[in-house]
């Protein structure tokens, strides 16, 4: 493979403070720069790719600096596609240092947060998305993000955009062979017959725009909101569920005026529980500035927990459930939590269950708990987990997570919009075919067929050194 | 090579948050513990020893976690001895959590901090000075300490204590002549020749106890004491060198009260700098305390800064630098500092150097500063470090460091003057071959040819996990 760069670049890619500590040398030069400063059995520059070579590395006078593990890396055959050395030395911030400076003295130059993922995409090793992915997969915290990011980076969405890249690329290709022939009046591709391939790649583009929510959720975590009116326990059940104390909890009602967020990983997911101000008609202005966040916070809710306390009157109760069940958004899935079980009879609760029967459905639900007995609360993590595992088995597997792949994809379901009523009107295949164009160039411009310095740097900047 | 050990253990051998990190794992089992969870070309087992393998780890129901780079060593050629893995990954916590957990599934279990190098201790790999070097090395924070840690890691340690016991051994053999033929009433062994080289032995164990003093100050950092009249910039200095603003600084007389303490590395070698009490008469309880102690750390320190202000009147001054140059100790270097240059004229400073002449000598130098102003700094920094390395290069090169070589050198010089002082009487050779034998198993805990799990568990409970 043709170098791409003529520099050699080298940073260490293990964090500070652990018993062993990894720099990573990368570049047409590295074997021979590593060789500088390392004394083994043999040179490293005769080495084979994938070997591992014990050794010291030497300050200039000669003397040992410390024992280390070199691996040895070929181009193509190494992370960045270039010559790489991985030098495995003692985890001491003295030891890493003086290794760095010495590489530097011997050609080497310190590498820049995510030069070596930039250097892979660049020399074709993986597509723009998938070096997004790598970042994605060390920041991952819980099973299910961890499997976003790994599919990513895999290519399973990089394959995806090719297939609607081919697609689109057979429609320009049709649409030019009438353009070739447009002087003779001659429509060779059946506009029904386009129509209906465009709408195809429109839907598949549309399924990824859509996937974002559940894409993005799975990421910063699923967003659970509390609501209930006030004094029906929602922030004892936020602390009952984190298992610490983090929301104030008090008999005093309105005591939560702001809401309180807190991330809690449930048998693998990520969920972000809200826990919101009261819902009561107020005159205390910041409580009803309050009130109003519950309700903006209720329409962004992947999963809602309305909590309805069972020592208050029945009507009341119901009143509360209908009007939490009216404000239910299509694909929310929605919990009456039956509250206070502790200090309800059984009867209660059951009789409140039967009158709240005719609001269920698949996506409405009922558990009985106490929040400050802790009773309930594990069958509610379970169903909270199985509730979102389902959601997210339904979807399709591949799930958009990155705001950028997001806009691009926006950009891109705008312009087969137009083509899309293009077709249906008089207008000339040759605006159609540039329409389609830019489709294809927003679609490039997420699997990095097309890019640019700026891009790359924003992307790049956000990596880690020696990534 | 028989193993020791029959179970494999496994670790994380990098710290958390960086772009890679790297699992440890060693024991018989550990090449077919990692294939049962990793898929790459052909198996680890069959791999011969300092090779690198791609491929991915798998999930038990199969699904890709991660792609790795596996690292595999063929005992008795790696670190513990035993066979061993390095599974490189990528630096997420989530990984690394899911890996060991699949390790631990398939038969290794977690290791305890420093095991990977009590199995290099126990298979031979190293000694014990060696191992306590591993620990050293890692925490050597300056070019200095981490020479002492690499040298013995490297076995100059080792080596001198090998040829210590060697002589003894020799020793001890002529005494059981002596003792086998002792009915015969023979005295093969001349006592003269054996204290001549009991005497030789000794003598080399009390340079090695008394190098400690010098090991202990490169290690810990080089104590310089700055003493002085109250008020004569003695904070100031402190603050200058660092070149922050640390120690407490007011024109009020006895602001400093307690010791202030900060370390500095200044070309490679860390200094501890003390700041203390101003030293004048004082009725004041707490500031009697403060100087009583200010007076304990000039007896402690390697290096006294002795701060002069030269705007008070000569007499005074000549005074105070007679009180300090009164309590140097013997091997202390003394510096005069002729503080508040800025605020006296040139004659006052060549006047009191003149005045001062008569107390200077090769370990009392005199320098004109303003620490306020920051002028003569940069000279005193230089002549610090210089003072230090002239020391450092005078000394033996082994230097001893560790409290625990210090207190097993002290118990073998002990016994060892025992044998010295018996020659000279009609002791029995039996009790001086006693004596000899408790200098040998003391010389012997060094470097663990003597040791016991307690000492062993004191040992490498300090060290961190994976090492």
């Amino acid at each position: 493979m043709q170098d791409l760069f003529d520099d050699t670049i080298c940073a260490p890619a293990t964090a500070r403070g652990g018993a062993i500590a990894v720099i990573r040398v990368s570049g047409p030069e590295a074997l021979s720069c590593v060789d500088a400063v390392f004394h083994g059995r043999a040179p490293l520059a005769a080495a084979p790719g994938y070997s591992l070579h014990y050794g010291e590395i030497l300050e200039a006078d000669g003397t040992s600096l410390d024992d280390v593990v070199v691996s040895v890396f070929r181009a193509p055959h190494s992370y960045t596609g270039e010559n790489a050395a991985e030098i495995a030395c003692h985890g001491s911030d003295y030891i890493v240092s003086r290794i760095l400076s010495l590489l530097l003295e011997n050609g080497a130059k310190m590498a820049v947060p995510g030069e070596f993922t930039r250097r892979s995409y660049l020399h074709g090793k993986m597509d723009l998305s998938q070096a997004e992915a790598v970042a994605d997969l060390i920041a991952a915290q819980t099973a299910a993000s961890h499997r976003i990011a790994h599919r990513q980076l895999k290519g399973g969405f990089s394959d995806e955009l090719a297939a609607m890249r081919a697609e689109l690329l057979h429609i320009a290709s049709l649409m030019e062979l009438e353009l070739d022939f447009s002087e003779e009046d001659v429509a060779f591709a059946d506009r029904g017959q386009l129509r209906q391939l465009v709408e195809n790649v429109l839907s598949h583009c549309e399924k990824l725009i859509e996937s974002f929510n559940l894409g993005n959720a799975i990421k910063n975590g699923v967003p659970v909101t509390i609501v209930g009116n006030t004094n029906s326990g929602k922030s004892t059940l936020l602390n009952a569920l984190l298992g610490e104390e983090r929301a104030i909890v008090s008999d005093i009602a309105g005591t939560t005026r702001d809401t309180v967020e807190e991330t809690l990983n449930l048998d693998g997911v990520l969920f972000r529980f809200i826990d919101t101000a009261g819902l009561r008609e107020s005159n205390d202005a910041i409580e009803r500035i309050g009130i109003g966040r519950t309700y903006e916070k209720l329409a962004a809710a992947q999963l809602v927990l309305a909590v309805l306390d069972l020592s208050v009157p029945m009507p009341e109760l119901l009143a509360s459930a209908q009007d939490i069940a009216d404000r239910q958004s299509d694909g929310q899935q929605l919990f009456f939590l039956l509250n206070k079980a502790d200090t309800a009879p059984a009867e209660t609760a059951a009789a409140v269950s039967d009158a709240l029967s005719p609001l269920l459905s698949a996506n409405r639900r009922i558990l009985v708990i106490s929040a400050k007995r802790r009773t309930g609360l594990d069958e509610l993590r379970q169903r909270l987990a199985d509730t979102w595992r389902s959601l997210e088995t339904a979807a399709e597997t591949t799930l958009v997570t990155n705001t950028r792949h997001l806009e691009a994809l926006r950009n891109a379901a705008t312009s087969l919009h137009r083509v899309k009523d293009g077709l249906d009107t008089p207008v000339p295949t040759d605006l159609l075919a540039q329409d389609l164009r830019e489709a294809l160039y927003h679609l490039g411009t997420i699997s990095g067929e097309v890019s640019n310095d700026e891009i790359l740097g924003n992307i790049f900047s956000k990596f880690c050194i020696g990534k």
